[in-house]
């Protein structure tokens, strides 16, 4: 991949500068149509050889563009709440809205070569990061982002001579540490390794693109050349969704289901409940203040039918905690910031600290569920969340997060009943609306996503929990008994 | 203020059972309204006594009302992204939006309180703490949040009656440390310390209430219907913009002001110009790279006449930083997310690191510029700003912030000129809006805004720099310069 990049290019200074002037009015104005549309963000990697002008090239797009809508990240140390978070929490919080311009110097890259070159990692483990990377590029481009990835390059001996002269120059001495040489040494392991991630990330939505790095002209016209034309394509060709061509989903035709399985007449007796409630909340209590439980963190997540029971349930779990260490997320419409970064970012932000419980009140599966019944998102949209949401639950799971999914299912005449006994009860009030009425009409709709879902969604590192929810007593126990079990044996694995 | 609160309240079971249903009922019906109205945010404080009942009131809340709609924070140890802003940072970051409920288990009290009982602080200092809370805390209320304040109380021989109670039980046993008993020895000196700063903190509009802690139902009966009657004060009688009564502002009758003393003839040769921009951008470079700049942290703000040249100068201070060590914040409308905050808090959540540099294009004077003139907002939120601006502005210069504010000044001939050469350059097309001419047509009225908003902020710890900015070059000079001598001197202090 890098042969083109060691030809030595060169771009002199006459036609560099008749050049520059017409290419920066270009790219204003390509930011400016950007900024004022704002349909969607742009991602530029920065990667490479040290000293092929990997901090010059960044300092470039915000001398050339307006710096006042590109934001540059510098990825260094990872600060202790990013820690406390999957891998790629750190990206996310950045990454940025549409309209905007962010520049990572230092990507999701760079750790899994740097590993691989100082031998920490094997090959194999570096395969599995660029494929998990590819997934999570995939999804920013399903959801309008452009990519765009720069490989700055220098032949082992251009690297060379230029920390030689780089060294010479006390304007410039500073710049060159022990370090510098250190990783010189490496050159062949890190150029191997590198060649092998940046081919096996070079997919068609998001190409690696090697800029020879030894001539600043060439490098900067080359960039600026790129990266005008992409965004002038994407602006100028608005992109639309791509067709789903897979396979249509379809119910069973024997029309037998998950729920077909379940048992819905169990019941549990109050003098039963009380016994088992108190039980299982003492036991959750006393998990919470185990010493282990500091390096976890505990994600519950809640979908079911509407007057499934949801609130009362997790209730029945925020009893047995402490309110200073859970946070209840009701999932409801995006706000604007929201809606300005892919679907995930919503959820991203609100994963917790280790020692601490995140529930969610509705999730990440709207997308599957409301979304794709209420035609809210695109059915191409809809049938790739199944992958990304379980790319996404893996990554919590990695890092010792403790993810419970709970599905809260009635039929169809207890949901009847539950709300026409809310419709009585004042106390109730506000949890029966317009639109649960308009939902329920659309039952067999809504089914057929539940299945669907959970077919795709119900992995062995996160399993659907369908709790027969007709009788409230039954399938509170059931949710805190799963839930301290989970806990549980994650405490052993850690 | 402590008296009321060691005469053994108490209420029996069948009162408490009796009346518990109806106010659970009567909570989350007003916390109903309050999600749904979404007008204003409830901000609750719990501090006071070890053992007196501090995290079960919590947990109450929790369990009286929907939790969905709560989050409590215990405020533990700093995070390191914490450690670098302002103290005040890590409330702002989780201050409740509009329609919900921020419960703050140990709050901006508690390090004052803790500092002076420990003997770590000065009585004078600890009156200043109270002094900034209760600006903070007014500001708060003019912003229209609801703040109520718990202090739980418990008498010393309760309260070592409560902790030997505690530890003799094996279930609560856990819950009493050696630091409990330790921090029971100062019981007298916290008492006293408290009672002072709770008495200096008591306001008009956000009073501490004292509850008798030593009883449950006599403490939840009390903290549920003071909540309560808050919630609906707040709720039945929308509080109205109080009216400005202070004496109103006005120009000086002769019309002359800061303005008229700049000499707006100043030039500055392209030749000098070229040679004084390569030496401060190589000192600013240097300056940013100097080992001391990791403990500081800058702020440069820009605000000015339309067409003033903020644009320019501002890349000729980016173009000698890194791009990964500074961020430039554009200040456009508000989001949803910030429209449901406090004022401030669009600026809190964009304070630089240490070692970073943030430049505001227009900034927090926004409210006493723009939205004075334009009427976006009341008078007596614009009267009342002056104030708040320079507590703000007096947290970031405590917290090594350097804080430099540029005021971009040209004459209403040149911004005419510039208009017009605007509307011609297709690079610039972008530059020039009907606003601007609207705008324009309010030069007084932005004078005056002008005049005033220099004569209230420009204080010793933060002074306004007025930029004769006419000739372009003139104005990049002095803004380089200034910039470089205030670091320099902060450096120099730290």
């Amino acid at each position: 991949m890098f042969e083109s990049a060691e030809l030595g290019h060169k771009i002199d200074k006459a036609t560099y500068d008749a050049q520059v002037p017409k290419l920066r009015e270009d790219l204003l104005n390509a930011q400016f149509d950007l900024a004022q549309k704002a349909k969607f963000p742009v991602i530029i990697l920065v990667g490479g050889v040290d000293g092929a002008g990997k901090g010059e090239t960044v300092n470039l797009l915000n001398a050339w563009m307006d710096p006042r809508h590109i934001q540059a990240h510098a990825m260094g140390e990872k600060s202790d709440e990013e820690r406390e978070r999957p891998h790629m929490w750190r990206y996310w919080r950045v990454l940025p809205p549409k309209g905007k311009i962010g520049v990572f110097f230092g990507s999701w890259y760079t750790a899994p070569i740097v590993q691989r070159v100082i031998g920490k990692s094997k090959a194999s483990e570096l395969n599995q990061s660029i494929d998990e990377i590819n997934h999570f590029e995939k999804m920013l481009t399903n959801e309008g982002a452009l990519i765009i990835k720069f490989w700055f390059h220098l032949s082992k001996e251009t690297q060379r001579k230029r920390l030689k002269s780089l060294e010479k120059d006390p304007k410039t001495r500073w710049r060159v540490t022990d370090l510098d040489w250190q990783r010189f040494k490496l050159y062949d392991k890190f150029r191997k390794v590198s060649e092998h991630a940046l081919r096996a990330a070079s997919t068609a939505e998001a190409p690696w693109i090697v800029v020879e790095g030894a001539d600043a002209r060439y490098r900067n016209l080359t960039t600026g050349k790129i990266l005008l034309e992409a965004l002038r394509k994407r602006l100028d060709h608005s992109a639309q969704a791509a067709p789903a061509n897979a396979a249509p989903l379809h119910a069973p035709i024997d029309r037998l289901n998950v729920f077909d399985k379940l048992d819905m007449s169990q019941k549990l007796a109050k003098k039963k409940f009380d016994a088992e409630l108190e039980k299982y909340q003492g036991k959750l209590n006393l998990l919470t203040r185990d010493e282990r439980f500091r390096n976890l963190s505990v994600i519950a997540l809640f979908e079911g039918s509407d007057a499934g029971g949801k609130g009362g349930a997790i209730r029945r779990i925020t009893g047995a905690l402490d309110a200073r260490h859970y946070r209840i997320i009701p999932v409801a419409a995006p706000t604007e910031e929201e809606r300005a970064q892919p679907y995930l970012w919503r959820f991203w932000r609100h994963l917790p600290h280790n020692g601490h419980v995140t529930i969610f009140d509705r999730s990440w599966y709207g997308r599957v569920l409301v979304e794709r019944v209420e035609k809210f998102c695109s059915e191409a949209d809809w049938m790739r969340a199944y992958s990304e949401l379980n790319d996404f639950e893996e990554q919590l799971v990695k890092n010792n997060t403790v993810l419970v999914k709970f599905w809260l299912a009635i039929t169809k005449d207890e949901q009847l009943r539950r709300f026409k006994e809310r419709e009585k009860t004042g106390f109730k009030r506000f949890k029966i609306t317009e639109e649960d009425w308009r939902n329920r009409k659309k039952w067999n709709a809504y089914e057929t996503a539940v299945c669907d879902m959970v077919d795709r969604t119900s992995t062995e590192i996160a399993p659907w929990t369908l709790v027969e929810a007709n009788d409230k007593n039954f399938a509170r126990i059931k949710i805190l008994k799963t839930l301290c079990q989970q806990i549980e044996a994650a405490m052993e694995r850690v």
